[in-house]
């Protein structure tokens, strides 16, 4: 069987059950308390983070970008990079805004303040990053409705990872209620959009002991 | 003509640049001082950071990552990455480590704080921050030796985009003095071997204003 040692709030564990759901590839998911440092898990994964996949034949593959482009790699009969290296260029551009420059600006600040910090037990949320987030989030959200109103998804006119990528953060952050979607409605539609794939059904019925999501948050009409 | 938007003493752009000349791939090199957000440049890249490259037909790809991938793509005689899908991910595994945990707990810490900080003008460096980079290096280049032990380099039987990645990193590190390699003979041995290769030269004559590498930084024999 093929397993995804995971946690449930973490953008790229949730970018990969997205992404392996959409390639229609079967697998049992393995919560992994990566702070408990377990002996078998650091002989998957040196580096002590989450996800990592494993194959029926035991070959382990670390990392999300990692995992991402190794599914691509290894099932390609549907693909979610594009066609042409400049298409996929545009898909892994975009992939990069919202891991890189998205998760430093929003997620890092509000996710990994209100809710890692508490499962790591490593301090006291910082109210100023907290604020940065709520701040940074809105420009972001513009940037969606922007891209939304010239192309059909984020990288272009197929669903991509890009899609994927962006939903992952912003589903993570929904769960903490901290998506002004009110003030968006053109990066709302889009994200209603992507609720509504199959492949979201289990991202959104993910249970956090501690936290509960705001009533919208599983409904793809909201 | 093939233009890279760079910055000196930036570990994504050196990658970048060493992977080109691996792949004989011509390019001109165009400084661009990122904190200015000039107008032309941030069309280039909204995120408004480098490098950048640019193609004869004006197609622009942004981002270190995704640039590497593509020129693994579209310029695919000689591959950086491997040969089957899961020599492939061993070798972005290894630019991951290098890329996200060496740059967050070593590069940021010295590089960042030391360089960056005073092109940017953006405050002072962090002394906490410096002494977690020099702490954090040892077992880093511990890792590489370990690495270096079982495997010619660092993902496997070949030079890889992995070696590119980390040199791109400890170079920076060199450049400002900060590597022991004297405590860490098989890891020097390996930086050795990066450095002889032709691909490392322009690396190697960087100048910086106000910095002095120190006399091994440009010497293969050191």
């Amino acid at each position: 069987m093929r397993y995804l040692f995971h946690l449930p709030i973490d953008p790229q564990c949730r970018k990969i059950r997205i992404l392996l759901a959409e390639k229609k590839l079967e697998f049992d998911l393995e919560v992994e308390p990566v702070w408990e440092r377990r002996e078998g898990f650091l002989q998957l994964n040196p580096a002590c983070e989450v996800p990592v996949l494993t194959e029926t034949d035991g070959t382990a593959i670390s990392g999300g970008p990692v995992i991402a482009e190794y599914l691509e790699d290894a099932y390609d009969e549907t693909s979610f990079l594009g066609k042409t290296p400049t298409e996929r260029a545009e898909t892994r551009r975009m992939v990069l805004w919202f891991e890189g420059k998205f998760h430093r600006e929003v997620t890092a600040n509000l996710v990994e303040q209100k809710v890692t910090k508490r499962l790591y037990k490593s301090g006291q949320p910082d109210s100023g990053a907290i604020r940065a987030g709520h701040s940074n989030i809105h420009y972001h959200l513009e940037y969606i409705a922007w891209l939304c109103d010239r192309r059909r998804w984020l990288s272009g006119d197929s669903f991509s990872l890009a899609d994927i990528a962006a939903a992952a953060q912003l589903s993570c952050l929904d769960f903490i209620g901290d998506v002004p979607w009110e003030k968006h409605p053109d990066a709302k539609d889009w994200y209603a959009r992507v609720k509504s794939r199959p492949s979201m059904r289990p991202i959104l019925a993910d249970h956090v002991v501690g936290t509960k999501p705001p009533e919208h948050y599983a409904d793809p009409d909201f």
